[in-house]
């Protein structure tokens, strides 16, 4: 899915200036999440760990950032023509509160298999949704359907780098408020969110070092690091859902110059993690929020002695079906 | 059981004044959470309702500073004898903890039915467990033997000027943080939480009006004002089981004075909005910090268009029994 690309920095030069252009374009439209410590996690790591928490952001991820640098980076002739995207996660539910704030249409191409909650989130931020049959295949003609229908321009939710700069506004805030860190961890899927944080931290002034965490069975970003070329998302079965996603070429350029390390961990260490985030720092996140938790947990990356930020991505999660209480 | 009370304002005239000290003594000790905001429950209410997650607070729930103040308001000398409390709930684990970062001993009573969870947190914070049976009056008879064999001091759960001072704080750094206010709500149980945020703001300069709010189903505060003398609480069964405690005479005096009015909500509204809080606010919050959020979801009291408070007042929940997979 093509982005366009209006900002100076397309052209491969994606830095640091992007991300701060994208600060000033969200203020006031997203939230300034807090950052949260954590006694438990400090007693656990031997570390200081410090919680971007961007569960407590709009539509209750990360995701809304991009979605709001991409939408409000439009001329206003593009946003006469509205957005769309195809997804059924956060990035639609993030696209769809971003449009309708500015007033653009948005269309959602979202599978008929999709779970009626998520459809609902979408449509009740004001998108239409437009349905296709499974796979990724009848997702892509659904959404160059509507584009050729509607002239929307598409927003790809990493392979852009509006959205790209727009996540990393996330660790820009953090280490504006907690500017003495060592090492920052991120989970990584497409990559949006780890290549706007390396941005952000890695590449900035403060050169923090940037580690991303994905699930071992959904390790394509840390194989596709090693050969040194994308390898796709096998069929994987992660309790982290929104991570089963493989990078694309804009990402793992990125995160090839900027990320120290890519590490992956096994599916009982998330489920563990996030319980004990949900238990003790009393913060409902997503399975994908506790895969950096349970990094540290592990001991790999080494947190001992050093003062860690971790962008906890979201916290949207369904109540009635949580990985402690289903048969594994 | 009675408390010992050094503090000058214990004579009957418990005011801000003891508050504004406890700030001051917990100052570094307690967190100063966060207040948070949420377009779900302005839209919901059509006020702008801001939350004071005390669900972040140490040991989970607000009871940690009225434990800090009360352990931190001891003489050298009695802080060597140590503090006791019988209770299976927030206000021991906070006692636990407040007494081990004086490093004071503390014992606490508790039945021998009570979830394993809640006795393994109040010893992982350190203190010595003492078995008794269940029943109030033979947690009372195994407070007092602990009492006469280790001379320790006791702490009440809310029966004390200084817990209701301390728990007074958090409306107090809430009303600093937002200080144009109309309304707060904090839940109803012993009265402890009420008191104090009475004394935070009702009774202080700004005399914002405050709310209480209890469970339908154990409204003995509601009706113990209503009939002015103090009514037991009933033999109730609510999900929000940290109100189910009867008011004492020192906090029916302070909430009659301070208090506009004390309102009820049924079980079914306290669950759903125990839910809309997790899935919308990405806060997990335990039942009786639904109790006030369910009464402006209600419109009883009124919040339309108000600028509205809400002690969010723990978050300490057995993630393995969720009130709406209960059956009911």
């Amino acid at each position: 899915m093509a982005g366009v690309e209006p900002c100076a920095a397309a052209a491969g030069a994606l830095g640091l200036e992007a991300v701060l252009e994208a600060a000033t374009r969200i203020r006031g439209r997203a939230h300034r999440t807090p950052v949260l410590g954590s006694a438990w996690l400090d007693a656990a790591t031997g570390a200081t760990v410090f919680l971007k928490c961007e569960n407590l952001q709009r539509t209750g991820s990360f995701k809304f950032r991009g979605a709001v640098n991409a939408v409000g980076s439009l001329s206003e002739a593009e946003a006469r023509r509205g957005v769309a995207t195809h997804s059924s996660g956060n990035h639609a539910a993030a696209l769809a509160l971003a449009a309708r704030r500015r007033g653009v249409p948005a269309t959602v191409v979202m599978p008929r298999g999709a779970p009626a909650v998520k459809r609902r989130a979408v449509a009740g931020y004001g998108a239409r949704v437009v349905e296709c049959e499974g796979g990724l295949a009848a997702r892509e003609a659904g959404l160059a359907r509507v584009l050729a229908e509607t002239g929307a321009v598409p927003i790809h939710p990493y392979d852009d780098d509006r959205v790209i700069a727009g996540q990393g506004t996330a660790a820009l805030e953090l280490i504006q408020e907690v500017p003495d860190l060592d090492l920052v961890l991120a989970p990584v899927g497409g990559g949006g969110l780890l290549s706007g944080t390396a941005l952000a931290v890695a590449a900035g002034p403060a050169r923090i070092r940037v580690v991303g965490v994905e699930p071992a069975a959904a390790d394509d970003a840390r194989r596709s690091l090693e050969v040194g070329r994308i390898l796709g998302a096998r069929e994987t079965h992660t309790v982290a859902d929104g991570l089963r996603t493989a990078l694309c070429e804009r990402t793992y350029r990125l995160i090839r110059r900027h990320v120290e390390a890519i590490v992956a961990v096994e599916e009982p260490s998330i489920i563990a993690a996030m319980r004990g985030l949900w238990e003790r720092t009393k913060l409902l996140v997503e399975p994908s929020s506790a895969v950096p938790v349970a990094a540290i947990l592990e001991g790999t990356p080494s947190a001992r002695g050093l003062r860690v930020g971790v962008i906890i991505s979201g916290g949207n999660v369904d109540l009635d079906r949580l990985p402690w209480q289903e048969p594994s």
